[in-house]
């Protein structure tokens, strides 16, 4: 038994993982508590009750997160976080625990949870995006999640994909976040002329609803995201050589809207050696237990 | 002892390495061979004479190459190559001496050889980057050579940075390849109103001279390439996060004129999690002996 810890902005999961399979989950707040050392009491909590009510001990902790470092088990300044300093989250289950606990990036784990259970089994270089709120990316080569050398690798979403474009949120200009995210989605309906009150919907799901209704300027904002997107993951097929690319997360259940132009885009852009040697696909496993396999792949690095 | 040999557009170095150190060499021409056959009997003749004279078995001989296929061990369609089918080499050369033959990309053999000897030692994560006819990449990731799922990771000259931008050699379009390149600059230097007369002289060389002179559009040319290239550069730390890139090749020893500008434009495009994490160096090793230094690397993988 394993436990998984998904850390959102917003909520928090925390899973019992058998053999690949989610059989209990809880669920906390991430924002509300009076500081990290509050919350750390609270995931403890959640860790004990699922332990008990399950009868059944956790023999590691797998805990995904954004913006954490697997090498140092610190989320670093993470901006959509409730803590602006860094935090030792790994440690600090630890201790409240007494089990084994790991940290992982959240897109990292999801990459891991892919590979072992999902959209990559039996793969030994795979590309997994997440696309939602950012652009997050996980790479396996040879077997091996990259971490870098101070393990903070895979970062796709703030690669340059137009020079002096779009302000992302990480300050720079032309990261591929800044156009395939939620956010970027949003500003190309936008650009675009799009009606301001489709964007009173939420996310890109409003912007999917035109589409379907035949909404010109929401079809061309799939279309515009899947040549940025194309372009993203052509440029990442290129340094890596993965078998597989998963798409995973929100954006990513945009269906035919996104799918049918970015098969189109991602063929014509790889150079000519990988063609016939990559698929894209999207990602296997259900959404609800992906993030938390994810983190409790992590324990088994 | 093993042999190194680094197959050139033009001729093509055989070299006998001794713990690093190149203690003896052979070269022969690549074209005017009447077949690829033809060719393998000229190099295993080299190999020969190299071991009879220094009076020294060989155990194992590593042949760096463009287009060259590591895991097939065969060159696939070299465009600066005589052959235009693909050629076994490795199995072909081992044939004719007896002798245990890895084939390996010229990029990846050069990350070798500049991994275990030159500046990449000790560290575990690395990128080099060749600068020349063409722009090739080898990737160290976590103490490995990046191969990918088909051999032929690591092209990062073809990752994409001008969406539409110049044609390139692979008929796609705003490669990195296309910029900074030799072909690349030599086209930035016009495209600035340079002087045609210029151009007259060898490589990218003529347009060092041009800047040394106080030439305004070869000054421009290089700053310009320093932008376009730091873009590709900061974009593959984004992927695998080295601790160090390293440069190589011909424009790599443009000196200052290149190195100022360009430490400049990288650090200013690096996401901020990396900064201070990455330095930005040129090769260590000697011209002539980094080829075939890396070339026997390949065979110690």
């Amino acid at each position: 038994m394993i436990i998984g810890i998904d850390i959102g902005g917003t909520s928090s999961k925390i899973g019992l993982v058998d053999q690949g399979r989610v059989i209990a989950t809880k669920r906390i707040i991430t924002t509300g508590h009076a500081d990290e050392f509050a919350f750390a009491d609270a995931l403890a909590e959640s860790v004990r009750e699922l332990i008990t009510e399950n009868g059944q001990p956790a023999t590691a902790i797998g805990i995904g997160a954004p913006n954490a470092n697997q090498l140092t088990g610190i989320i670093e300044m993470a901006p959509n976080l409730p803590w602006k300093n860094d935090v030792p989250l790994a440690k600090m289950v630890e201790e409240r625990t007494g089990i084994r606990s790991v940290l992982g990036n959240d897109a990292n784990a999801a990459a891991l949870g892919e590979w072992r259970y999902g959209a990559g089994q039996g793969l030994k270089d795979l590309l997994l995006v997440t696309l939602g709120t950012g652009v997050g990316s996980g790479f396996i080569v040879n077997g091996q999640l990259v971490l870098g050398s101070a393990g903070n690798a895979g970062e796709l979403g703030h690669m340059t994909i137009v020079i002096d474009g779009r302000v992302c949120t990480c300050d720079r200009k032309g990261c591929l976040e800044a156009y395939v995210s939620i956010r970027g989605l949003r500003q190309t309906y936008l650009e675009l002329d799009g009606d301001p009150e489709v964007l009173k919907g939420e996310g890109v799901h409003c912007i999917a609803v035109a589409a379907a209704a035949g909404d010109a300027a929401a079809l061309q904002t799939f279309r515009h995201a899947a040549r940025w997107l194309g372009v993203g993951l052509a440029n990442a097929v290129a340094v890596t050589g993965p078998a597989r690319v998963v798409l995973f997360g929100g954006i990513s259940r945009s269906g035919d809207l996104l799918m049918l132009p970015l098969q189109e885009r991602f063929q014509e852009l790889l150079l000519n050696i990988y063609h016939g040697r990559v698929d894209l696909v999207t990602s296997a496993l259900p959404d609800d237990d992906a993030a938390i396999l994810g983190a409790a792949a992590l324990t088994t690095m």
